[in-house]
């Protein structure tokens, strides 16, 4: 493998992929795809939904492997991690150095963009020899979000922080900011804010046909989310959500978002 | 105008454009493009590029309008930015209304995101009556970034703040974050910056022909960034720049870093 690209193909919706992410996979020798075994969550057919409508390099192929498990059980996180990340790194090379002729160009098709919370980037650094690195662009959670309740990220030329439900939970609403944006969050972390006039955004299977979305006063539609999202992650057996929270600052800015 | 689609079309690589961009621009009455006059920085014609690839419905017409110019002389700058918004609606509403037959779906086509640092959705609150808005997701400038450079935008778990120039120019590093992502920054804001151990990935003009990458210490690279910045805006008579900060929290990244 002498070159390596990961592609963002954005986050649930097919046509989330750019005309830079359909080229790209053309010019593969191989696409790898990640099977993670029974679960739902695998999101492989979306991958090969992808490559069948996009490709048409007929000399590209396309192999699938299964996805290591990390072991949770590790005491050690970060070492849990980092042998995790070997083994993936091993499948890797396994799946591509098997095939023969052995592909000098793999590509791999990244759930929204691949700079963004996720360890593509950090694998591909353990393979020997590196290979070339490229990296194409997606459409994040964050992008679907926004869209899909017609917000802006951002209040008028002010910061915004984007940060983990862990976090959120540990730390608590952090200082000289008033819009978070939480992603891997695993249990609703928003319910440990003490904060009050603070309004949430949240979405759950963006761009997908289960997508849900909530929105309005946390104190209020909170509980409703906390419920909702237990319900779907039932019902479909696994869920992705993500939100977006705002606190009006004292003499605030309701009248300007309420226009919005 | 009954309907207005904002599309994201990413930041300056026509590439950029995702399927449901296009799809969305081909369901359209009216494409609404914006002229800033002399200024090159207008990027008119990689709006047209895009229609003249993706446009396939003939009955979607193409109209460009003139920008009106914020008044920067303004001293209360909230007032001027109220009434430039004021001043776009005006001139969108203009566009549309002097066509017959008045077109029902309009769509303009937004730099990156539409959610992020733009001002089309506060203008588009402005109009009357409101039309059904709908938001089509885009690559921003900060994924044009970490993919030229091939970064992570977060360390592993890690959150990271986004923020502009003048922001980093007035308060310095925020605390309880390690990674910066800046915007909007019209003279290098960074060189306000004592900390030690910060790497700085900057990027120019990302995805069009003049893209220009600098990254390394950023006191070893500040000074070069400055005086090419500077050079470089010189010779194209604009330019858009953005830059991802990380500083190393003692004890540090450093040893993940460089593998990465
Ligand atoms: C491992 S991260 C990957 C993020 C991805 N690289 C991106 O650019 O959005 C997974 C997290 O992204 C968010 N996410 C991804 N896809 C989502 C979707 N379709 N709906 C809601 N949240 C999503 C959730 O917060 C989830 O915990
Ligand atoms: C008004 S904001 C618009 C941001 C846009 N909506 C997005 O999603 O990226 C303009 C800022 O975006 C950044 N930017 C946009 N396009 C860029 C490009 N091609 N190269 C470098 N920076 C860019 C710069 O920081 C610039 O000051």
């Amino acid at each position: 493998m002498r070159e390596l690209t990961l592609i963002g193909i954005g986050t649930g919706n097919p046509d989330h992929l750019t005309y830079q992410g359909a080229a790209a996979i053309n010019v593969a020798d191989l696409i790898l795809i990640p099977r993670k075994g029974s679960d739902k969550a695998d999101l492989a057919d979306l991958r090969r939904q992808i490559c069948d409508r996009v490709l048409t390099n007929r000399s590209t192929e396309i192999a699938e492997f299964d996805l290591p498990r990390r072991d949770a059980t590790d005491p050690n996180y970060r070492a849990g991690v980092e042998a995790w990340h070997e083994a993936i790194a091993a499948a890797w090379t396994e799946a591509v150095s098997t095939r023969t002729p052995t592909p000098d160009h793999v590509v791999l098709l990244i759930w929204g963009d691949p700079s963004l919370y996720d360890s593509a980037l950090r694998i591909a650094a353990r393979l020997e020899p590196p290979p070339r690195l490229r990296m194409i662009p997606g459409i994040t959670a964050i992008q679907a979000l926004t869209a899909a309740h017609r917000i802006p990220l951002n209040e008028i030329g002010a910061p915004f922080l984007v940060t983990t439900g862990r976090r959120l939970r540990e730390s608590g609403w952090p200082g000289e900011v008033d819009t978070l944006v939480v992603m891997l969050d695993g249990d609703c972390a928003f319910q440990v804010l003490r904060e009050e006039n603070v309004t949430i955004w949240w979405g759950a299977y963006l761009g997908m046909p289960e997508e849900r979305l909530f929105s309005g006063p946390l104190a209020e539609i909170g509980p409703k989310i906390v419920a909702a999202r237990a319900a779907a992650r039932d019902r479909h057996g696994w869920i992705m959500d993500i939100y977006l929270l705002r606190r009006t600052p004292p003499g605030g800015l309701v009248e300007e978002r309420a226009k919005v």
